[in-house]
């Protein structure tokens, strides 16, 4: 046989294109639940997706080339829901339920692609848009952030010799390796990938989840949020919800009223598709203090809270106790943290809680995009930014995150001064965002 | 084009043996550079080799599957040079020379096979022993001990998963990238490969070795010692000569005073056929202190010592010390330090001497078979033991080697005491011998 496969090789030589997003399922679970409610109950809403890049001073424009750009998110646009991913879709379980999609709802889906996209460069930073219907829209979040990050890998390891990248990816695997054994030594914990978005590549991402399987077990490593990664492995799609839909329905509230009940309107909206875990309240997006002082006493039925904007056992704490004054167990309950977890944070929360309520972590971008260290030579490039895709306007109107950590709101500073004043700023406290 | 290369897969299931030495080049230089001097001058020299398991407590003949010993010991018996390869040493320049290895040798060596091999357990190890001619056994030393080791990691590593294996790998990669860093921070430096015959594997040492050649470039990482490597990298093949010389000759030396003299007739013998830089002085074999006690004057005028078994500060003060007594300017001179060296040595030695006196750094074992702490899971299996190939008998009658470190002595006890009275025993001092 011989040592070269020729037609591989030329092949290899023939590619135009090396897809970042090669499968509309290489998203994040929640935006497939976020779409059959929307789908189902806000069918005509605009909604406009921006991205934003927080950390100003990495130039995004300078390091991706436009030309890659708009080959990676027009490749995107021309994939639809496979066949064998319609089928797994009707008939996997999740969460424990059979036939969580509806078949009306999957018959749609099987004719979705994403939409068209609004690509321009302003100060060395890339604005990328999406307008057009809700429904539509809010699936480019995960893939244009994907793409984005990926590409700037890419781009970060551009000039490395195969061997240097030998040594990048070595080190990181041999990163990976040592917080999974940290991690072993919490017999109880329950952890999940959440890192699609930030992910450094979606292959390394794969190798990340894989190492979870076999390093962790499925008692520990109890799934990603990534569909594609869980039809493949055969693990859990895991998710609940994001801040879009308080984000959408506030900005899209006839009066003030109604924008002050959003938050739980959209918990109304979510029990009419969803039960069990996946009633998980996201109480953070006009601020956790105000979610809880106005909350109806039934959101204290709920499942569980992820809280994910504040220091988790800052925020931790804060549900327990709400739980508590409203005369529930929170050893019934759940806590899911999933904002900007390190293995050190894991640990301390871990042990903070354990035995006092219910607790599971969804690691994100130290999980699927910690590169420090790993290069030969320092290269910044490397390091994950803090990248994010966000509903900036509905019907028109400007949507709004306050969030608990003001450096993590988004939207029109007026329209933050107003919903400041129609939520309150208690307990909104300013931490350094880094991914 | 399929996913599957159907060909080779069948072909990797019609494997009968993965061969560990796959070329007779796959050796140490000095064992050609010693072989053309022992064909030219000590052609009927009968020599046995022995294999010794300094590491008693590591049971080989259980870890090794003694088939499979015996297949890859039976492998490396149909081995010739190839064509390629008698071309190669023909043609290349060796420390500068061309034509090192005369024509007569080349039309010789072109048909030279390993001979027999004698194979039994006992007590739980290996005696595997080598007899016949001298210029044919000592041919055995490498593959035999590259054999063993490179069967003993794949025992170590055979219940593993290809995961992981990937975490294997990927942290030994990383350690040795490690090792890369902090060698860079050495300027002056000149180190080598000497790593053949204590390897992982031999995939892994090509590993190391290209890691060398560009992590540190070709003006700090000189070369190798394995020809094979050294011909498909373009490097240099290093190495001088090794204590088997001084061994046999004294072994079969007629009187005590020849026997006395049997250090620097090797001497002799080896500048009838290398000049220049591979005048390079082995003292320790019957003691270094003693070696230099009794050495003519014209050994003062070889290019430099290789001290093997004293500490390298020590061993190389001493050395240093003897120039200075005989008139010679050390700065001249050349150290090749390459006794069971880590990085820390290399760091104290390197700082110790420079600008004292010319240095280059031989590295073995810690180089090609440091799996330390790579494992998922503890696995003494995977530490590198104290495994050497030596002659036990020339002509009938033992051979010896007392070292100056007594952990490292071979041979008769009885005839190790007749040594000691022949050559004296001071300076030689006990040190833990661990590769």
């Amino acid at each position: 046989m011989p040592k070269t496969d020729i037609a591989r090789r030329v092949y290899n030589h023939t590619w135009k294109l090396d897809p970042i997003v090669r499968s509309l399922l290489d998203t994040d679970f929640y935006k497939l639940l976020m779409l059959q409610m929307i789908w189902g109950l806000y069918p005509k809403v605009d909604a406009t997706f921006s991205l934003i890049n927080r950390k100003t001073s990495v130039r995004l424009a300078d390091e991706i080339d436009e030309g890659e750009l708009r080959a990676q998110l027009d490749h995107a646009r021309t994939l639809r829901f496979g066949k064998k991913e319609m089928i797994w879709l009707a008939g996997n379980s999740f969460y424990g339920s059979k036939q969580i999609f509806s078949p009306e709802f999957l018959r749609w889906l099987a004719g979705f692609r994403l939409p068209d996209y609004h690509l321009e460069k302003r100060d060395g930073q890339y604005e990328l848009t999406f307008h057009g219907k809700w429904v539509e829209t809010t699936m480019w979040e995960i893939p244009a952030l994907a793409i984005i990050n990926e590409l700037r890998s890419r781009a970060a390891l551009k000039a490395y010799g195969p061997f240097a990248l030998d040594v990048v990816y070595a080190r990181a695997k041999a990163k990976m390796w040592e917080k999974v054994e940290r991690l072993k030594l919490l017999p109880e914990l329950r952890i999940s990938d959440f890192g699609t978005r930030r992910r450094h590549s979606f292959l390394w991402q794969r190798w990340c989840v894989e190492a979870l399987k076999e390093g962790l077990g499925l008692e520990v490593f109890t799934g990603t949020s990534n569909v594609l990664l869980a039809m493949d492995n055969d693990l859990e799609a895991l998710g609940t919800n994001a801040h879009e839909l308080p984000m959408v329905l506030a900005a899209i509230a006839p009066n003030e009223e109604a924008l002050k009940q959003a938050p739980y309107q959209v918990l109304q909206d979510w029990e009419s598709y969803y039960g069990g875990n996946l009633k998980i309240v996201l109480p953070d997006a006009f601020g956790t203090d105000a979610f809880l002082r106005d909350a109806p006493d039934w959101v204290a039925d709920w499942t569980g809270f992820r809280p994910d904007s504040a220091p988790a056992i800052e925020g931790g704490e804060k549900i327990i106790k709400w739980w508590q004054e409203r005369g529930r167990d929170p050893r019934d309950k759940l806590l899911i943290f999933s904002d900007g977890l390190d293995v050190d944070m894991i640990e301390e929360a871990y042990h903070h809680f354990h035995g006092r309520v219910r607790m599971a972590f969804g690691w994100g971008t130290n999980l699927t995009n910690d590169f420090s260290g790993c290069s030969p030579w320092p290269n910044p490039q490397l390091e994950p930014i803090s990248l994010v895709c966000k509903v900036s306007e509905a019907d028109g109107r400007p949507a709004v995150k306050l969030s608990d950590n003001p450096e993590k709101a988004t939207g029109d500073a007026a329209e933050i001064r107003r919903y400041i004043r129609i939520f309150g700023d208690k307990g909104r406290v300013s931490h350094k965002v880094t991914v």
